[in-house]
Formats: structure tokens, sequence, C-alpha cells
């Protein structure tokens, strides 16, 4: 298991008119924090995408429990639990100090250029196998 | 069941440098096609929220099944299944004619100005009624 | 001088917690409106790419001088005065029936794949001299 | 004269198909800066409008000199020159190292809940006055 808490401070362009973080701004955060995981491991996702890999996200799940609202500072705990082979599936907590705000998952796949899946480059399966085991 | 399909021209703000439309882009889609159907029943939500009555996402499912690109004409078709109590649950298919792009899931409360779950105002249990019995 | 109107619902994703839209959606409107005048005169801004060629903003300037909100039904008016060269300026009316609710201007210059400064290809100063003279 | 600086990294949702920043995503940065400079002051925005005042920009002005990309770490510098009356003016500097990427300026006025134009509340006038003289 891999995990990586990545910290954002709620801006006015994420609420909408209901006073709160609109739900769709909590997708970004998701990225930030699976970004932030893969960095962590020695995968930035830049160089991945330089290298001709992508990771388009082919499934994505939140649940919503408890408003953000702005200047809140969140965390976004993500979450990496087996090794991926073709596919990668995350999980997020947003946190608001101990309050759960949302919970969310991610599922992608390794594609090429062509938008063919294929297997992680072998530079970055490494980097997996040494955390994962 | 009720079934609404709005239509969106993909904008390129929508887009990311994947060169396609970017995964949160598909929110909102979501969202117009789910107000357009309350619209089209006679519950604005606009009147909803000036009645003092919500409808916050409380669950959001999306599978991404083909990408969809800058300019494309998609549209959106939005069911209503059941007759809402306290919950409502709304499902999404993303089309580019006869092509599936993606699939989502919404699930709502209606909340008053508290934040308190409540039951949605009689009128408008009133027109949910009408068209699902 | 070409001008072309394009019409936005304001979308719910658009607003933020002051209870109007939010001043960055206008952008994206006025996108809309100027990728809806080049396809009215020929030049489908997904063609403009696909041959090489950019059209990026340069240049951005808006004036806000009443709120737009939720569900209104908005005209955006896009005016190209001059024919371009290297250079092309648009100019913007946001109007919600009479009331006009933002004012705004874009210039932009073609590049080419590289990032230079291009003219833009034949074919499009074709349309452009077509329709300005 | 007020100057403060904040750092952003560029996500992948602020990209467009360009394969850089999209323009529109610059206004939430500036947001960002001035912000963190009304809060660097003692008045964090989030208690301007808990007492009743807000801020709506009036005008933006950005200038796009090199592209940004995703993962770019910049820095947003803020600078607010006058001490403001019923208008704030600031500008901004979106900087990559030595390098200057965009520039931009917004104006505000305080208004009311009522949305009239009005003086800032005595202790922000204070803070104002502290800093600028």
């Amino acid at each position: 298991m891999i995990r990586y808490t990545a910290q954002v401070a709620v801006r006015y362009a994420e609420t909408d008119m209901m006073g709160v973080v609109y739900h769709g701004s909590y997708l970004p955060w998701f990225e930030l924090g699976r970004t932030g995981l893969l960095k962590s491991i020695g995968v930035p996702y830049k160089d991945l995408e330089a290298a001709g890999f992508f990771l388009p996200v082919l499934e994505v799940n939140a649940k919503y429990l408890r408003p953000a609202r702005y200047d809140d500072t969140l965390d976004i705990v993500t979450t990496l639990q087996d090794k991926p082979l073709v596919r990668i599936r995350l999980t997020y907590e947003v946190r608001r100090g101990e309050e759960l705000i949302a919970t969310g998952e991610t599922v992608h796949a390794f594609i090429d250029k062509a938008g063919n899946v294929v297997r992680p480059p072998a530079w970055v399966a490494a980097k997996f196998a040494e955390k994962l085991g």
C-alpha cells in the first residue's frame, strides 16, 4: 500500500451558488492526490506522458459526506492498494482535520499514444514493485 | 420512467492536454441533463431553490468508454426511473450519434436551507407522481 | 465587419458562492462566440488546428456591468471589425434581452505547431477577405 | 504599496488541448493572489463576506506572454498600489522563476448584500491605511 497526502486550500472559483464547494471541483483534487502520489514514488506524470504513456480516467466515483467551504484547508489522502498491472485503482479521502468530507475512487488504464491499452513501462513497473512488493 | 435528452457542443475549455475532453467536464453536462429533465416536468431547479429547497449531489459515478472531442455534438440522455422520496437517483448516457461515450449516475437528497434532509415540497411531489405514478 | 450571436444558458457550475456567475465563466462564453463566428464564415476552428494552425489568446479584457444568474439565457454577440493580418481582435457583448451584462475583447495571433507567429493560411485569409473586403 | 507572492503548481485540469494552460485558468490564480494579499494584511476575504461585504470583479485584463505548462510551479505576484476608496485595483505577474509568463489587472468595488457600492468597513479601511499610509 502506498499513501500520499496532498493539501488544498479551497478557491472561490471552486464554490457554487449553494455557498459550498461545487461537487465537480473534487475531481481536480483527486488528480492532485494521485499525481502527488505518483511523484512521491518517482513517477512524475509529466515524465510518463513525455515517454508516450497516458493514464486516462476510466471510472470515477465520489461520495459527498459534508460540505467543504471556501478557504477551508483540506487533506487529500490518496491510497494505492495493489500493484497495478494494466489497470490502476486509487482511492481518496478528503479530510478537514478529523472530519471526513468526501471519499472517492478512480480507475485508470495505461495507454499509448495510439490509444491502445498497454502495460506500464518497465521503469514505472519497477517503481511500483519496489513499493508494493 | 422519465427520460430527457439535452444537447451540448463540446467547448475548447472542456478539453485537456490529452487532446480530449477532461473527465471532470462531464459533471456539468450531467447537471444540464438533470436540470433539463426537471424543467421538462414543470420543476425548474431555480424555482426549487427560490422555495428554499436544494438538491445537492451526494454521490456521482461516471464511466468513460470513448473519448469525446472538441466541437463534438453530444446527447446527454438523462433517466429518472423511480419516484423520488427523500433521495433522487438519476442515470446518464452521453452519446455521439449511435456511439456511447460515457455513462453516469448521481444521487441527491432534498435538503432545506438549514441543510436538513426533507421530503420534496408538495408541488414537486405532485409533478413526480403525475409522471411516475 | 462580421457579427455573430451565440446563445448560452447559464450552468449551475458557472456560478459561485456570491450567488451569481463567476467572472471567469465568461471566458469560455467569449470562446463560444468567436468559434461560432469563425464557423459561420467557413473557418471551423477544429479544421484550423487540424491544418496545424492555432489561435491562442494573447490578451483578454472583460468588464462586468450587471450580474448574470443561473438559468439565464444570454446572447454572446461577437464582432470582428477588421480583416486580421497576423493578429486578430474580437469584441464581445453579453446580453440578457435588452440588458448589457458584460463586454469583452480578445486578441489572438495565428501560430504554427512550433509556436511561431505566422500569417493565416490562404484558405482562411480568403474567407476573411470575402467577408471583410 | 503592498506586494504578496502566492505559489501554484499547474493542475492537469487547467490545461487544454493546445497542450498548455487554458487562458481562463489564470483568473482563479489572480484570485488566489489577491485573497492571499488581503489575508496577509489581516483582511481574510471570508471574514469580509461574513460581515456582509463583497468584492466582485468589475474588470479583468490579462496579457499572456509565454505558455505555462502542466506541473509548472508558478509565482503569482500581486500588488496593491493605492489605498482603496470605493474601488480597489490590483495588478498581477505570473512568473516561472525569472520568466514572466503573464500579467494581469483586476478592478473591484466593495458592495453590500443588496448590491450597493459602499466604502470598505472601518476595520478594513484601518488595515489598508496601516499598510498604505
